[in-house]
């Protein structure tokens, strides 16, 4: 290890408590993007990470946008510098709090408190993001003041929309496309497998997400003068999306696994060791017994295998006591996870012939795309930037890291790789109980530290 | 014909104009018994019904319930009288207007309007129920100023909460079950089968109307990190209801079917002669394949087969966008048309055990009967009294009476059979198109006037 990590990561452990003030700060700011009365919020965040990363030595900007701002900031590293640009994206912004009277403590009061694994930080954006965020923050701090300044080309870009869907990233990404431009992207928003052992996240799950219609009569119906007769598009509806999956948790649209990759016979491996006890995962929230397809692992279902699910569903009469109606329409909301090499597009004609295939003659179907469909990420584990990182965690931590999947989409960085062409690198330090988007939002202290440290680490290698 | 009938009739047709003045008084009462702020209007209707029926020889009484009061009156018939003693059974209260901008008039200043089959009226309640009930209200008139009496023993029972429900009706005959007791119901609130041709309502179905529920997981899931593990509850829910029917149209509940009675031949010789369009029925609603039993006629399948609609569906996320969310619960409404001789408790265990054989083990599910459970109900086309109306209606239009069904319930000849032991002749005179619980409700003068002279000839029949 070069001499200047060793000494960067000493001051780091030296300045944590300070590292600590800064967050809590940043976390004071009530930067709740989905509530307009705390848009002057967003603006006095996105205000101070400037100001905290033009002290560290960067050109920093807040640039406005149709919604909240944008933070751009570059630093060119040190002179005749050639190893890769980094592009860090994170987000100032935080979700709403309430239930309010559910927190232990006002949200936007940061607390360290003492709990099992050593002192908490309690606030909400305490990990999602600001927390995490702060860790490559002081990262940089350390390097600008005990290392001889940042050690690599970075440009940071953080927004405030992230909890309110992006509305304004992918459009920016776009006019300042060539601004910028770099060779990976790095983001600090996932989590550890637990709290001893990092991970990096190299899968993640697509989504395609549909609102189907149908209808039938022009009028509602009584149900006894018309029932036996006259089409019931509650029914009908039912009938179709009740066939979704075959009795073996099989998806039943045609070719829709056509394009699906088994997982590499390493990667099940290394997945196969982690031990994931389900059964505590599902019990967690009341439930026994895994849907899904029912020959395979668990983190398989989870991380790299398609899913289909109605989210939600109405039609006819809704209200207290009985109405003998037939309704005229009937509506659901149906979302597939994708993972990578399925088409969205592709998925979404097969799921319109699997309705036209099952929805009697005289109903007219109508799917409609809600969101942006978004296929699924894989970033190859042995790309040079996954290589480095896990060599920085193993140090850090003294044991390898896992190479995870989530079930989720992250949606920025499948805009990175559409706008700017790059990769991301997800490398984070949350944990699973860290009540992101509830109440008693939290995130520990040791990880905070870890974070910091590995991200020294991983700055010092791209420069060295 | 006796001469008396002769006579009572010519009275009739003469002071037709009285008896539609003497409607359109009611009318002009807004006793909408939904509205609360209607409730004197209510009782004004009881009242005046009671004081029309005092003027016409009757004992006459409003008497209170928990809702709107309910008018009872007596008259003994003739000395000597030893026929059928008659219950009427009609409703003074009337559906909400509502929407009000879609009636060509004010709902309760009744208009007398030339339409392509002659004058008709067109008011709130101007068939359901007030125009019927003045066409029997107006024979007894008749009888009582041109007959030299009443001539038969009739009681005369009319509510103000039909179109709520009936919530005080069956208490109040279990209360008053002597002073009711009577030989036969007497009810006019069903239909012709066209202008010209009259009918008889024998058949009507039951009504088995559930509310299930399907819990799964304690709280809200985020469809990417579990989807493909947890179960989603309406994934479920639709995969269970989904089955209600088979390819052929026929319910999926274990032993569904085995109460239900073939129509008999005879019966259904004469509903096929009747030359039933439907598909002119189903266009009406912007229809074109019937569903229902697949190898069934049109009339059977709405008059006399069971049905399962799903009258009423939610869960999850149903607002504008979308949300990635695996619900927690899941609901519907399920009702099922029964038909004579299927028990709705039987129904009920056996939608019971379907449930519960489709419904994954880890959810739970709970089924809940809203409203009154009815049965199916058919009065025998053999009975006296059916008989004597048929013959009645024949004499009146000089073509035979249909042996009609009607696919809804009409839950007082339960009650009237439950509670007093009697069956219902239902000789009703409105119309399909008569808008029923619609803006510019009507009813044609032609069927009053018919209905006035059939009531005169069935009460002279009784007293003959």
């Amino acid at each position: 290890m070069p001499a200047a990590i060793e000494t960067v990561l000493q001051h780091a452990d030296a300045t944590l408590p300070a590292a600590r003030d800064a967050l809590f700060d940043l976390l004071r700011i009530a930067s709740i993007s989905a509530r307009p009365e705390h848009a002057a919020d967003c603006r006095r965040a996105a205000e101070w990470v400037r100001d905290f990363l033009a002290a560290t030595g960067f050109a920093a900007t807040v640039r406005p946008t149709a919604g909240h701002p944008i933070v751009v900031a570059h630093h060119p590293g040190p002179p005749g510098y050639t190893g890769p640009h980094v592009l860090f994206y994170g987000h100032y912004d935080v979700q709403p709090v309430d239930p309010l009277d559910l927190w232990t403590s006002p949200p936007f009061e940061p607390q360290l408190v003492e709990g099992p694994r050593g002192p908490r930080f309690v606030a909400r954006g305490a990990v999602d993001d600001k927390g995490q965020v702060m860790m490559f923050l002081s990262a940089l701090r350390a390097w600008h003041d005990a290392g001889g300044g940042v050690p690599a080309r970075v440009t940071v870009l953080l927004e405030g929309e992230e909890e309110t869907g992006s509305p304004n990233l992918e459009p920016f990404l776009a006019a300042n496309k060539t601004e910028l431009a770099a060779d990976l992207a790095l983001i600090s928003d996932t989590g550890m497998w637990d709290v001893d052992t990092p991970a990096i996240t190299t899968r993640l799950r697509g989504l395609l997400y549909t609102e189907v219609k149908l209808r039938a009569a022009r009028r509602d119906l009584h149900s006894g003068l018309f029932g036996g007769s006259a089409l019931n598009p509650i029914n009908a509806l039912c009938a179709a999306l009740g066939g979704l999956h075959d009795a073996n948790g099989r998806i039943q649209l045609p070719g829709f696994y056509d394009a699906v990759k088994p997982v590499s016979a390493a990667q099940a491996a290394e997945w196969e060791q982690m031990g994931f006890d389900e059964g505590a995962f599902l019990g967690d929230i009341g439930l026994r017994i895994p849907v899904g397809e029912r020959d395979r692992p668990a983190l398989q279902r989870l991380w790299a295998r398609p899913t289909a699910d109605i989210n939600g569903i109405w039609g006819g009469y809704t209200g207290p006591g009985s109405k003998t109606v037939i309704a005229s329409e009937a509506f659901a909301k149906v979302s597939f996870r994708l993972v990578p090499d399925q088409d969205p597009q592709a998925v979404l004609e097969s799921f319109r012939s699997f309705l036209a295939a099952r929805v009697p003659a005289d109903a007219a179907v109508a799917v409609t795309v809600l969101g942006g469909a978004a296929p699924g990420i894989e970033i190859p584990a042995d790309s040079p930037f996954v290589r480095a990182a896990r060599e920085v965690l193993g140090e850090e931590y003294g044991r390898p890291a896992l190479l995870m999947g989530s079930g989720g989409s992250i949606p920025v960085v499948a805009s990175l790789r559409r706008v700017l062409g790059i990769d991301s690198l997800l490398m984070g330090f949350g944990l699973d109980d860290d009540q992101v988007h509830s109440p008693n939002e939290k995130f520990e202290q040791r990880c905070f530290h870890h974070g910091i440290r590995s991200h020294v680490r991983l700055l010092g290698r791209f420069g060295g």
